[in-house]
């Protein structure tokens, strides 16, 4: 199986609920760096697994509306803990949609497997995998 | 799949048997910076894989007997070569238990896989995987 | 001139004021790796710039009312933009305090500069540095 | 299942031919930082998963022939675009051979798995994995 | 002394003239990570040493006329081995003369020092940092 | 100022005398990745601060008697703490020998200071910087 990755990142504020977050709970926030792996059995005609290019805006374009923004505050995450590995399932979600939808140019027709990654600190850091049929 | 993964480091001595080793069979050292990443089908009420925090004190629980000691004088790696690999399965080996002894708290009964990571410098590493049904 | 550094790391929320700070004036969030770099003309006669287990600990003193927090919320920081260049100052006038106060142990009376690090993210940081007679 | 990672690095220079690549179809260049993860199901007698040291020099008999030179002028990749996931694979396949031949020793008889990683930026990384069988 | 630094990186082609360089006299490449430090006595009134937006926009225009070509073809360097350390010179040129000319917005007149890094592995790196005044 | 850095590692084991290093005070080890740092005023005819090649052999000549080896039985350790900190005095004290003793080639003769760094954790770091003439 061959694999590429793009890295962007964002700088986000939220809060959590629940006694498990301890100190959490409050209105914090974090540098996530954001790393999307797509995987693809063969490579393409032009040799790539998926234009690398296109792949990098796409990631931009899911990760712009999330950037410099409390999660709190955004309708589509209310009632919802943002937590690394939740945000990680978000961002695969939305790249699964943009392969499904042609936004990734030549090869993003193939791709079977996406992988995201949300490092978290030098210390931390989580990811959702799935096939683009199981996700 | 859902992962989280954790980090700490320890500080240790010891020496290896066998031709294979070369200049290694004498009593050196190693930093190993361990990475634990905890697998989850799915996420827990709380949206997380396992309490991150819990994960991280059971890692440092396992740690700490090996942290600052040349591994050659502990009874529990007798007759052993503790390479890099070896190292991997016996923190494995550690936090499965963790795990089946309810010490991750809150989603800990639900983890599907681990992996353990050894960092030994900035050219090397090992790693075990297992699903905890099979490791 | 020996130097030691050690790091650590917290994840606040805050916003800025000013038009220079373009989307960042909404409330947004980091992580911040920091790191706490103590110059010393010479060594002690443990042959160390200064005991690491006390700066560790200073340094997590220092950043513990931080960590979690949103720094819009903390009296100390009113009316100011908590940018990573204010923060490494700081953190850095909390060290030399720790330094003048003898926090640091053996050693900690002969440092000669302090250099503190915030890394924001993978693409960006910034420093403040200075001798502990002209911070 | 075990693994080990061994790296190394190459400094080459090359052009892609197709649309797809904008301005990298001009001749431009990368450093490869080049990670290859060996897998095995159980440890060899010595407690390893290959003998590092020959590993590691497998890796650089198979990298030397690209150090410091333009691939396009190489004529094993003559026709071919070498992008990052296709040298990838062309990595993969002298390590699967030099596991065959025997060149890794003890333990490289039992290699089940090969992963090769490229990294090419601090943002961008490619790779091919695949069992010795199916590779 | 405060700094903030940002980060880019290009990706070129070139070949050196002298047989200190042996193999690297063949035209060959590397990825250049770059990371630009700007250094300011005091904060401005934003409490920022320069606009981290502008700083970094400044610098892509200079990577840009570099980034995807074989510096060897480029009438700029003409005569001149384009070593990783000449490269730093090079970058620094440009953004003092970035900051002479106000390309850098509030703050920038007043940049003490500039220090440009290119990391161009793992495991070399170089760079030039000068006054603005001694540069 | 000119600069360019070379890194090594090395693993040892070694012990240290002194309440106050705590449990340290056992046999223990480390993974040194060790950076060498030359300066330089100006770059040399062939547009380097040094001749790489030769300063990377150098810095490999003085790490070789330390590396695999328990350095509490090192005669030219005797009554030392070997400490991070020290030990980059160590290897700077060599290096700069070597560049007073035209081992590292053209361009060594005008080499102004030279830093070695010490990484012994991804939490923790020491140094040793000075001009030859002061070291």
């Amino acid at each position: 199986m061959f694999a590429v990755e793009v890295r962007e990142h964002i700088m986000i504020a939220h809060s959590f609920r629940g006694d498990l977050f301890g100190r959490a709970q409050g209105v914090h926030g974090a540098t996530f760096v954001v790393d999307v792996a797509f995987f693809r059995e063969e490579l393409t005609g032009d040799g790539v697994v998926v234009d690398i290019g296109r792949a990098g805006d796409a990631l931009k374009r899911t990760l712009a509306p999330l950037n410099y923004k409390n999660l709190d505050d955004l309708p589509q995450f209310a009632g919802r803990n943002t937590t690394t590995e939740f945000l990680a399932k978000h961002v695969f979600d939305a790249m699964a949609q943009a392969a499904h939808d042609g936004e990734l140019g030549p090869g993003g027709e193939g791709i079977a497997r996406i992988r995201v990654t949300l490092h978290e600190s030098h210390v931390a850091r989580a990811w959702y995998e799935a096939g683009l049929g199981d996700g």
